[in-house]
C-alpha cells in the first residue's frame, strides 16, 4: 500500500481492553485448574482433590508479559490488585507513573526475566525477530510447571515444541486464542495437547468491541466525506507514508 | 458444641482471597463466553461467530454482590480496575475508605439492586433469612441475561428455579462451584442445564490455601499444648460461648 501512495487506516485500540480482560480470565482459568472441574460437572464425577491438587491462588505468584504496549499496561493494571509479582520485557521502560502505579518491574532481557515466571503471557506482535521466539530451547530455561497464556500471535510458538512441552509438563498449562495458521485446522495438534484451554480467535471479538469499529468507521468515513484527516493514531499508511510505529 | 461447653475454632480467613479470585474468574467466564468457543476446540470446529455474538467486555457492566463480608470486599477490589459499576448489599455500610477505594455503592434493598446488574455474585452465608433467596420470583424480577456467580452455598438459590431461567435464557450464565446437596449426584440438573460453568466444590481449596490451613492448625495445636488462646477471630465456639458474630 505504501508503494502504492494509498491510505491505509484502523480503528485502532477498538479492542485493547476485550484483549486484556480474556488474558486475565486465562490466566485464572490455568491457576485455578478450571477445566478439569467443569470436566467432571458434565461427565458425572465429583472428586475435589483431582483437581485441588494442581489449583493455585494467584496471589503471590511471578507474572511476566513479553511485550507491554497498550494491552500490556491495561493487563497489568488488571493484576495489580492480585498481589502478584509483576515483571514485563519490552524494547523500552514505560512511563515511570505507570510502573509506580502497577509496581511491574522492567526486565531488559527476556532470558533473564522468563525463568523467574510462574505465569508468562505473551503481547509482543508477530515480526521476524519473533517468529518461533518460544521454540524449545527458550520453553527448556523456563520453569517447570510454567503456565503460557497467548493471544498475540500463534506463529510466535514453535508449535511442536509446546505440544511436547504440553505433554512433558514443563508446560503446566498453555491457553490462548490464536493459532498458526488459523483457523486451525480439524488436526491441529493444540486442539488435542495436555492442559490446554483453546478457543478460536475471539478474544477481540466482543460485542462491545464490535460496536466500537462500527462506530469508529463510521467516524472515519463521515470524516472522509467532508475531506477531513481521521484521527493520526489511526494511520498504518498515510497517502504512500507508513506510519512510524510501523518503520 | 455450645450447649456442651466445649471450643471449636478454624482457621479463620484461609481461604478468602482464593474464593474471591476464583469469583472474578467465573465473571470473567461468562462474559467473556469462554466455554463455547473452547469446545468448538475440543470437538475440531471453526466458527468465531458462534462465540462472539454473546461475547462482552467486563468493562462497563453493573456487578452487584449480594454479601459483602471478607470475600466480597476482596472481590470489589480485584474488579475496580475493570472500569465497571460496582453495587453491593449486606446488612451494614463498609469502611468509608474502602467504599472510596473501590468506588462501589451501598444498596440497603436487595430487590432494589437487582434488577441493575448485569452481573449478580452471591456473597452471603447460608441462613434461615438466605436459604432459597433466589426463587423464581425473584429471578423474574432480574434483567433479562443476568449473569449469577454463586460460590457461597448452592441452597440459597431454588434449584429448579435456577434451571428454568438458564433455559428460558432469562439466566444467560450461572457459575458457581456449591450445590444442594453436595456431593452433586449424578443426576443433578445444575449439570445438564445450558450456559451453566460448574465445577465441583474447588474454590477454597488451593494448594496455597491448604498450606495456610495446615500452617494455622499446626500454631493452633501448639498453642493448645501450651495451654495459651487462640487468636480471638478463630473462636466459633469458646467453652460453650457462642462468638458474637454467629449469635
Amino acid at each position: 500500500a505504501a508503494a502504492a501512495g494509498l491510505t491505509v487506516a484502523e480503528v485502532t485500540g477498538s479492542n485493547v481492553v476485550s484483549v486484556a480482560e480474556d488474558e486475565l480470565m486465562r490466566i485464572l482459568i490455568l491457576v485455578r485448574n478450571f477445566l478439569p472441574g467443569h470436566h467432571q460437572v458434565i461427565s458425572g464425577e465429583w472428586n475435589v482433590a483431582g483437581v485441588a491438587y494442581r489449583a493455585y491462588d494467584l496471589e503471590g505468584k511471578t507474572v511476566g508479559t513479553v511485550g507491554c504496549g497498550r494491552i500490556g499496561k491495561l493487563l497489568l493494571q488488571r493484576l495489580k490488585p492480585f498481589n502478584c509479582n509483576l515483571l514485563y520485557h519490552d524494547r523500552v521502560k514505560m512511563d515511570p507513573q505507570l510502573e509506580k502505579e502497577t509496581g511491574a518491574k522492567f526486565e531488559e532481557d527476556l532470558d533473564t526475566m522468563l525463568p523467574k515466571c510462574d505465569i508468562v503471557v505473551v503481547n509482543t506482535p508477530l515480526t521476524e525477530k519473533t517468529r518461533g521466539m518460544f521454540d524449545k530451547d527458550r520453553i527448556a530455561k523456563m520453569k517447570k510447571g510454567v503456565l503460557i497464556v497467548n493471544n498475540a500471535r500463534g506463529a510466535i510458538m514453535d508449535t511442536q515444541a509446546v505440544v511436547d512441552a504440553c505433554s512433558s509438563g514443563h508446560i503446566a498449562g498453555y491457553s490462548g486464542d490464536v493459532w498458526n495458521p488459523q483457523p486451525a485446522p480439524k488436526d491441529h495438534p493444540w486442539r488435542y495437547m495436555p492442559n490446554q484451554a483453546m478457543t478460536p480467535h475471539v478474544s477481540g471479538t466482543t460485542i462491545d468491541a464490535q460496536l466500537r469499529y462500527a462506530a469508529g468507521v463510521k467516524d472515519m468515513l463521515d470524516r472522509y466525506f467532508k475531506g477531513e484527516d481521521f484521527p493520526v493514531q489511526n494511520y498504518i499508511v498515510k497517502a504512500g507514508e507508513l506510519a512510524p510505529q510501523y518503520r
